[in-house]
């Protein structure tokens, strides 16, 4: 049984509050209540933890190492684009983590470009909504168990 | 019952035969047939198509429109930082799309840092391997199908 | 009776105790107080506020959403240069604000021309000192009066 | 009392007449009357001149010296990104000024972002349409008298 | 009967008389004149300005708001690259407008690359030598009579 | 009698199908019918060709050095901003051509201000719609006959 | 006995028949002919393949696996500059080559100063016209032979 | 005697226990422990403080003014590439301080290549591991006593 | 006999009234005495303009080639970094001139370091002060007179 | 029979001690000797010389001038990069030379893409080993014979 | 015992005798005598060497290998920022090396900014004036000795 | 009685043997000869010096200091651009210097058109050929002189 940190960055509890019209309606607490269970029906643990804050982010990613929680799924928001210190808590505690990015940030503009942790992520989900986060996590659970059959897909039956 | 397209740009013929650090094992036509599979089991009708050629995969586009295909899946391959005729084939057939990269394009050259589809995209899936396809594919489906419920994931059950 | 909130950002508590040359002599105490007499004479309530982390000013601005704050004026202090999270929150809230700066930034390093602020703002004062944040107040009250009469000054009578 | 020049630069003459998305429906006779009131309340002499030729403004900044025009409120339209005639004829007669622009440039396009002026003013003013002008001349005149008590506001008594 | 002003911005005097290589030897007034006479043809009123100073051209442009002029057909000559007041001033009347160049300007120094009034033209026609401001005035002509035939091409027979 | 080749790049094949915001209404071949006439019309010959490949549009170029073709008609579509290949060919052939773009591309992306062929070319006509082919044959038509008479405009007769 | 394959990309069809200044007056098939005769008498097999697609050329490069090509000998024309697919190709097929330009490519346009492929090949020989393409030749079949001993030139013997 | 504050920013609490090819074994309590131990042997009073959170360090540098602190050695982390707010707190207390990095940053990516407090420290000491910081503390030390004499060095007696 | 031209533009006409530390405190019309009465005692006819308008020193140009001015010895001021028009003037009527500036450029604003005239120059004087016109009017004598001798300095006998 | 002159750069005196994954196991001694036995077996004449100063280097270059030198072959180390005063010399004598360097420099860091001497070399062979200085010594004898017939190439005969 | 080199490059000769603004009081001499005695002290041999040309600084750093230095101390004064051949020769002899710079080259012009040898050094120490040598010979002599216990500082008993 | 030194840096040494479409046709001696004969006329000494390495034209500034020569006169040739070196020998000596191009560096290549030393000149005289070195001189005297009547021009009597 492996354990999950699902991690938000600044803004993110605005979620379902502000902006539908690049996030959707659905609010945080919407999100983590469906992720977690569907972490728990796989026998997951998954932990969610959002903040405002850089150095908050940064202190929740040194106690995942502590914790040793086995994959992080990130959206680190605003951060994505001028946290180094994100990225060199990432790197400094080496659990593999997947971006995500609710809205589609190439539509944005210039300077949501580029993000500070894509080229050290596992991967980058973006623009997909609120389903990016169930995406990632089905991701990860299949990377933690080395995605050696196809996915069966059970959304619609 | 929905229409969807997969389509696999340059070299993605070679999959599985080259550069296995970048892009593992697995064949072009071992992931048509997962994705297949797969959509089969939702009732979905799933096109492939691969070409070296830009020009061929703007015609493949068009043929969509008469097609009337619901959806694109798409892996431009090299043609995503140098193809602006895809892109343009892509605004005009203005069918929903999701563009996937294997591997991480940005732990890779900067050139193949920027994309000419990514912004028109519904969005982005990159560096999670041959998966990439198959969670494209469900966002696909929930897309065709709003994503008014959350996903259930059937993959290790 | 509006609701205007006073923000200030890092190290704007050293006012009157640091670089005279840029900054003048008043402390930020002294300026909280004289735009608190002149809401006061207008009856507006002024709420004040200074931080020097950004995750407290994102979390200050949420907080104006549930008070229902209608003006903001804001002088972000470095992080006008550097915070995505504080534009991301001022975007999320859509409450209207002027951004100020007591010195005259062009003339300072170039890292300090450009604003992450100043294209969402309803408008910017900056290099006129503490009588920035005067002038500021007035006009965020004008805007909330639709500006409909020309300016009474008695500033000198 | 103290002499202030108001300069408006090209297509300032249209105003009113056009673009009232940017720029609103008073006309420069309108802020020129409103002004010059103000001024007048003060004690001030206010001086009005607006022209489309940077030579003629150029000109008119020269005679200011002759004139002993203690202060210059500008407002230089185009000239302001391309005129460093303007900002030599500035520097020249070595006079304080205020650039004002009605509209946010920030919002604008990238090549309206940049002013040759800034550096030089004693302060900016942008974005709050024509009270920026009047706030301009309170700024004026507090420079002149030193600034040293609040302002009293009496705009909505 | 619609009104359309040829305006003709810097050095364009010089014509026929300078720079053969890149400008042909036709005069400024010989165009005028075979302008002229095509749109009496066309029962449509040419008015013919040309002027070496940008002020003088953006008066220019504010009196055609007055006259009531329907289309503008331009040559800004060296302004092009430089004027943004000719810009705003087109902005302002909203007179829609072809930009003309006489030589391929992409042939010459990379600062003639760019104009700050293409993107605002109804179209640009360059290279063309004269002829160019020949083509401009049909393509008016059709723009106001919405072009809803083919051509009939008399130059020949 | 002179020969004419008319070319268009990849996507213009789905004219009068897609975005009519930017290219109106008009089929290709509408467009293709309306040039015959004209050139009939004037004793010339029209070759019609549209491809969506690079190295096919490159072999028509090739091919019309045999056919003895004098003058191109070129609408690039996307290879306009990407393709050194047809520069290429056109520097080979040594044939001289018209640039022509439906869209006033300078109002598009920044990519598409860019173009690989505009400093080759006799001219570039551009942002006038399909008007723009019927101006660049005329072109084409005055330029082969040397252009020592004004034109006849009889569009509207 | 080593196989060596000879490609040439867009426009090398053209040669002899045009721009002599540039690129002499041997044509594509001389050159061939040349080579396949060195080869000969050093009895290695030499295939030729030219093409103007983009996409043909990858199909040739992908081929070339199959048929265990020891070497390749590439003029990529002009998809040196704009090709990411051709980059791809070489790479996933891992058959060692030398990049050859007929011209000297530092003395044309800047956009020709770049190449995709430099950076991954064996060797890069430029400017020194068809006697280019011989040279490489003996390279490759040196380095095919470990290059162990000096060189004995016979050419003017 | 003298007061000296050691800061270390985000990510130095894990240093010893990640990236040691970058960082070495040494923990953040192993070098606060050795520098104390130097310091008390010169009679010097030496204060550590690490923290995360930029906001935080901001604050500990204010203090600093209050406890009228000497020197400040810094270790600014990830913030040494983000951080104004740093800056201005440094600016604003008016402190010397000297800048250290374990690894070297030239080495790493670029974004590691620019700091924001170089160009205001009395100087840099980088790449040097640990012996860094104790290098730094000897020229605190030296500076605080004008490096009247050389250095006598024990290191290895 | 020859005849010289002597221009200045914008801001020249407050030389010696504004900024000696960059000028001096020699007028325009000291300059121009001094200059006339040396080319009076070299036989040659000197006309001097000032003016601030961009359009007017244009006029005066043009207005040089009716003359039949031999030589021009043009500061232009601040149109020095910002006008093409003057360039196209000087290109159009094809009189050698040289470029002179009183202070050195180099060590001032960098928009200050680009001239759009000093490569169609004959030659450039900058920094050396009101000297410099006398240099550059010896220069010009000189160049008429094909600089077959050394010059024989008497400014110090 | 013609006269060669071979130029090796700074730090090209190391070949062969150091640095072998760049530059190979032979020393420079050994390729002057390969070289000059080469020129011998061809009735030419070889000069060598290396030197790691700039301005030696531009002193032979010269003294070719004097000698009649008919080519030069160089190698110009780290100077490619940094030295005008070489280019300068070479078009200074204007003898023609063939640019060698023995690593691939466009797989090193960025600084080395740049030569200021390729766009005026009549050729450049880069990536090849000491094998480059071999066929750069057939190309110039090719050259100076006119390259009239193919190459016979002995090298494994 | 060790054998260490200290370099001084172009300039470091006039050290005590020009800009003590920049650079202190003391001469090379002295500091030489200084690191001289220190290195004494510790039984390691110093070498001391400054030139003005980059080759005779390329070679000194080749007669190091020779001699088999240990360790290079080197301030390359301007060649800093424009000497590849330095770069490449240190990278030749494969001799670690510290980097040190008297003033602190961030507070001065940009092009100073850079170091082409940086990324290659063991380390950087820059700003602190003659005490920099001092402490980088401190670091050499413990990098030679491993580091493994703190440093006893002496100076000041 | 004043000491002057004429230094001419790399590749002037071939002037009057090289590039005469740059350069005319004097030789060094010859405008050495020149110069010293008006130099003795003025009771001058003048010093003159080429070298080719940096080296040595830093080794010869700095002998300037021991002879207490009073100005530099300096053709920095290629080092103009490429040498931060002698910018410091001249910074270092604090002798005052004018730089001299013979050609107009602005018509050539960009990479010739910034100076190292400009910004530290008195002044810069280009393009006008071997008459610059001899107006330089009058310059030199001028200011040595305080420049304070107008030059007497003896050049055509």
């Amino acid at each position: 049984m492996a354990s999950i940190l699902l991690l938000n960055g600044p803004n993110l509890n605005l979620l379902g509050k502000r902006e539908p019209g690049h996030y959707g309606n659905m609010t945080l607490a919407d999100i983590e209540a469906r992720l977690t269970a569907l972490a728990d029906q796989q026998q997951q643990t998954l932990h969610c933890y959002q903040h405002n804050s850089e150095g908050a982010l940064v202190d929740r990613i040194h106690q995942a190492l502590t914790e040793q929680v086995d994959f992080i799924l990130i959206n680190p928001g605003a951060y994505t684009h001028t946290s180094i210190a994100l990225r060199d808590a990432l790197l400094g505690v080496a659990i593999p983590f997947i971006e995500i990015h609710l809205s589609n940030v190439h539509r944005r503009e210039p300077f949501r470009h580029h993000s500070y942790l894509s080229d050290i992520a596992e991967g980058v989900i973006l623009g997909l909504g609120t389903m990016g986060y169930e995406l990632a996590l089905y991701a990860a659970i299949q990377k933690l168990n080395k995605h050696d059959r196809a996915l069966t897909y059970d959304g619609r039956s």
